[in-house]
């Protein structure tokens, strides 16, 4: 189906269908649009915790602004970026990159010398508004093809960030929670959002021609 | 297409056919994902910036990391945020958006409360980070929905914001770039990247499971 279709398909679901679950083959094709997605200088700057235990969705949930939405959905994804950028983390991407193309290591020692230099100096606060960025490219996709695949889906941002760090252990691995995409199939008697209309600026407002 | 095989068939392209230009109705696709792309509390936080002028290419040209992939491709489009969050931007977009529901005026006045004693605290910087954030997921739509129509693009983050934003006249527009995405048809041979393997972390790495 084509893209724009997909996207107009699609709505943030305010309320799942507990007893309806998101199949294996389709989530793996949800976290491959992810995986695919581009980042900034190829460097992956995040990952996604995949979470469908409801034991630890419902501690999770007392952190969210939805908590039933979490709960009832079939599988929580939290987009978590890096808290940091580290001259380790690095070269090991651009080391795969060379090893994988057979290049010599080093091949692009100049970029990273550069991308080093830019990141390094920086604080962590600092790195991690470069790198939370770059997970939303990815959270995009991944709405795209849960739409593809007819899959509803809600992104969040409203929680507790500390919170889920917290219970997720997230600082351990060298991440922070950015975003949150819970996924499942709609409860179309609760789901408010699903009969409304989707509202947009006109393209007018939305693209501005520099003449 | 599937999503999957158009992120697989996507490269950064790093050279242009400067003779190929992008159809206005693939251009108004491009242009129609990204306005769809969903945005947090829905309110499109962003606007994309449409170029063609080679003048105005040559001028910006001197602002980014590589001048020529921008004077060589058929369009490029700017992403702008928010340079904040005002009462009267939320109210316009919730105006609208019960307008176009025909529900009343003030319908979600409780939520945009809320959104309001979280944003307009905060300084103009702080809003940014989080205005820019949602201009990602509509970025990655844009990137997405070009591979699907087989044109090639480059997302670019490698240039000097303040001096694009003062080229183009952002700040009376309220707004302040945040990313370039170059559109065209690549140059197969100058275009070094075309051939090489596409890298990614492995599933194994890029997915963590909570059990």
């Amino acid at each position: 189906m084509a893209l724009i279709e997909d996207l107009k398909w699609r709505h943030a679901t305010k309320a799942y269908d507990p007893n309806k679950k998101v199949k294996e083959e389709d989530l793996q094709k949800i976290l491959e649009a992810a995986r695919l997605a581009p980042t900034s200088s190829g460097l992956q700057q995040f990952r996604i915790l995949v979470l469908t235990n409801q034991e630890i969705k419902k501690q999770l949930s007392a952190h969210v602004l939805n908590p039933e939405v979490m709960v009832d959905c079939s599988h929580v994804l939290v987009f978590a970026a890096w808290d940091r950028y580290t001259e380790e983390r690095i070269d090991s991407i651009y080391d795969r990159t060379t090893d994988e193309r057979e290049l010599p290591r080093g091949r692009f020692s100049s970029y990273t010398d550069k991308i080093k230099s830019i990141y390094l100096p920086q604080t962590a606060e600092e790195n991690f508004v470069h790198t939370a960025r770059q997970s939303y490219i990815g959270f995009g996709m991944a709405i795209a093809q849960a739409a593809e695949l007819r899959i509803d889906s809600t992104p969040a941002e409203g929680f507790d960030n500390a919170k889920v760090d917290e219970v997720l252990g997230l600082a351990s691995k060298g991440l922070k929670s950015v975003t949150l995409l819970y996924l499942g199939y709609r409860d179309a008697e609760k789901d408010w959002l699903a009969s409304m209309k989707k509202v947009r600026n006109t393209m007018e407002e939305f693209a501005i021609y520099i003449k």
